[in-house]
């Protein structure tokens, strides 16, 4: 059916298609500048790196974007409102990557680093925070920061009163409970402010999310969604990849206190709770199961919350920290098992992970679509002394 | 100056707004569609390796695409003229990469390819191409296939005739050669292999440009854009990252072979030759300078040049390979140097690149941008044994 054509009717063809060509031009530009300004940023921080090298405890102005917000991308150039049908940031989450290391552990850090970047962080550029209870060198601030595709790489110094061990401990009794289990205090020091410091270190404190990276261990599989909001959207709290039984003669009075703890506060106890994941007999014992937190996933708001600050705070107080050898990995699993609901834990089966001699491969369609790089057959997940099967019959 | 706006005029403004808002919209698909195509192959991919696995001798009936084509983007939706305005797929090289490997250097090759896959391939979707002269395992082919996002992986078994001992050659000369260097005949084989035949394996046959990779090498940085496309554009015909000397021992009779053929066809000698690279007196001698071949981006027409393909022939002929113990790259390296221009032949300093002790790292700019993890003072470049001063010496 042909319409006659009036000079008005082709007058408004020629302004549609005139209109067509304009704003494609313009929605070129904008594609276009999403890639350039991600390179753009890149070199602006290569620059800044020439002549600052990094900043130490290097805090930011800028409230991390808790929702529509993005680093890596510059505005749009102005468009009046068709912009706003053209592109928009992608969402983000308020999270950073987190290492605690020592200059001595730049070979593993560059290796954790390099895998981290490579298989995930080069498509969302997740800022990284690096503390240490020692100054960074210049050569291993020079050498980490430059490994990340991310504007933000801070390095901070862990303050001595969130590390050292407090006068008020019996440091004879320490020493005894150090020669039983022929460890070092630091290693007491640093479980320590894991499990209860590190979160509001100051250059932590402006995130709610982070992913806990160590020297040395591997990264197998792409991750190609974000972690960070996949909790957030389904109100996650802790993730992991592997779990185990925790060494007893490190925490011999730890559920004990616990148990105490919870008796004179039930009411941080949640009723749907994940108690079957660490005990056998509905609380009685521990069965030592814990999630190991060499990797974490989690919210940190929840270890901020009044329900962990007491919990953290009651440990604290009996000395078990250093006259025994609390690890923050029973301490946050503890906590993480008792104050959430079961559902709030996530066994992160698709990330490819292996610290020590410990590995948790991919199976099947997630070993072939994230392209993992480890032996499907080199899995801890149920193997004879994982507790992946106590966190499975939770979700039966 | 507001015009006034007749009913025509606002019908114009109207079918303006609503085409803009359809094209729009059919836009955002497209660049969608880029994202979930490249997921949908990925998927299709992982899918057909559950029946097949992956095929020895995959021989692709798609012709390679020379310039404007991709094998990681499918069509946009139809929209008529207006899908050219939108997009087009990249730009891509008949390329592809190539490793030669046993089965029982599964480990180093998961190694190489989730290296390169991560610092270059998993944004250009490169083919691999894996040669044996055994057929692969299973085993090996599920674990390499999986490791990369490209669509093709082939594994192909190296013919008998381009890889064993030629019969004419006289074993008790050949026997009297290997004692002399204990040297395996299997290392000559592959020698051979690598200088007369790799590319015109079947699976080879379709491509111009490749990226040889060996087993547990390490590559350091991101390469951000497409090296064969700037080796295409530039005219460029053999790129290296490391060179040094050979060890004399093994081709005692080389030179004076390589001066016999030369005179014999000096047609064959580009008149802007490299000859400064090989010789420190004008070609008397051989100074024993070579571009290490375990990396090599080149262009393998040029393997197959009636230049090259007379010169291999000639060397092939004394039985040198078998007599002596000539390598792959002085013989690619003199072919190179004197068949084609000295611009024709790229150092590429932006790859960070490691092959047992010896590394190239990019240095300043390019090993920040380029994320490297090498540690820069970690660079052959300019050590003793280098030969890159006497590369450089040509472009002075």
């Amino acid at each position: 059916m042909a319409l006659p054509l009036t000079p008005a009717h082709r007058r408004s063809v020629v302004i549609a298609f005139a209109t067509v060509l304009f704003v494609c031009y313009f929605m070129t530009i904008g594609h276009e500048d999403n890639y350039s300004s991600f390179k753009s940023l890149s070199t602006q921080w290569s620059a800044s790196k020439d002549t600052t090298v990094v900043v130490d405890v290097k805090q930011s102005n800028e409230t991390p974007p808790q929702l529509a917000s993005s680093s890596e991308s510059k505005p749009l150039p102005s468009l009046g409102n068709i912009s706003s049908y053209v592109s928009s940031p992608p969402r983000r989450a308020n999270a950073t990557l987190v290492m605690l290391a020592r200059n001595t552990d730049l070979n593993g850090v560059i290796s954790s680093v390099e895998q981290l970047e490579a298989r995930f962080n080069r498509k969302f550029n997740y800022p990284w925070v690096f503390l240490n209870d020692e100054p960074f060198s210049t050569d291993f601030k020079r050498h980490v920061a430059s490994l990340s595709s991310a504007v933000d790489v801070s390095f901070g110094l862990i303050p001595r009163e969130s590390w050292v061990q407090p006068d008020w401990i019996d440091e004879g009794k320490a020493q005894e409970g150090r020669n039983k289990l022929a460890v070092f205090r630091a290693y007491r020091n640093m479980c320590r402010f894991n499990s209860g410091f590190f979160f509001n270190h100051e250059l932590l404190t402006p995130y709610k999310w982070y992913w806990r990276v160590e020297p040395d261990v591997r990264y197998y599989c792409d991750l190609d969604y974000d972690p960070f909001l996949f909790m957030e959207d389904r109100d996650k709290v802790y993730g992991f990849t592997i779990s185990m039984p925790e060494w007893e003669p490190t925490i011999p009075s730890l559920w004990s206190t616990v148990k105490n703890f919870v008796a004179e506060h039930p009411q941080y106890v949640s009723p749907d709770n994940s108690m079957d994941f660490l005990s056998d007999n509905s609380g009685d014992s521990y069965n030592m199961c814990h999630f190991w937190s060499n990797f974490e996933i989690a919210d940190m708001d929840f270890w901020r919350s009044e329900a962990y600050t007491k919990f953290f705070e009651y440990l604290e107080n009996t000395g078990g920290f250093y006259y025994e050898r609390w690890g923050d990995a029973p301490v946050h699993s503890i906590a993480a098992a008792l104050f959430t609901r079961k559902d709030q834990i996530h066994f992160f089966k698709d990330i490819g992970y292996k610290h020590a001699e410990f590995a948790h491969c991919p199976q099947g369609k997630q070993w072939r679509e994230g392209h993992c790089s480890c032996d499907p057959n080199d899995n801890f997940d149920f193997a004879q002394n994982s507790c992946l099967r106590h966190f499975m019959r939770l979700h039966d």
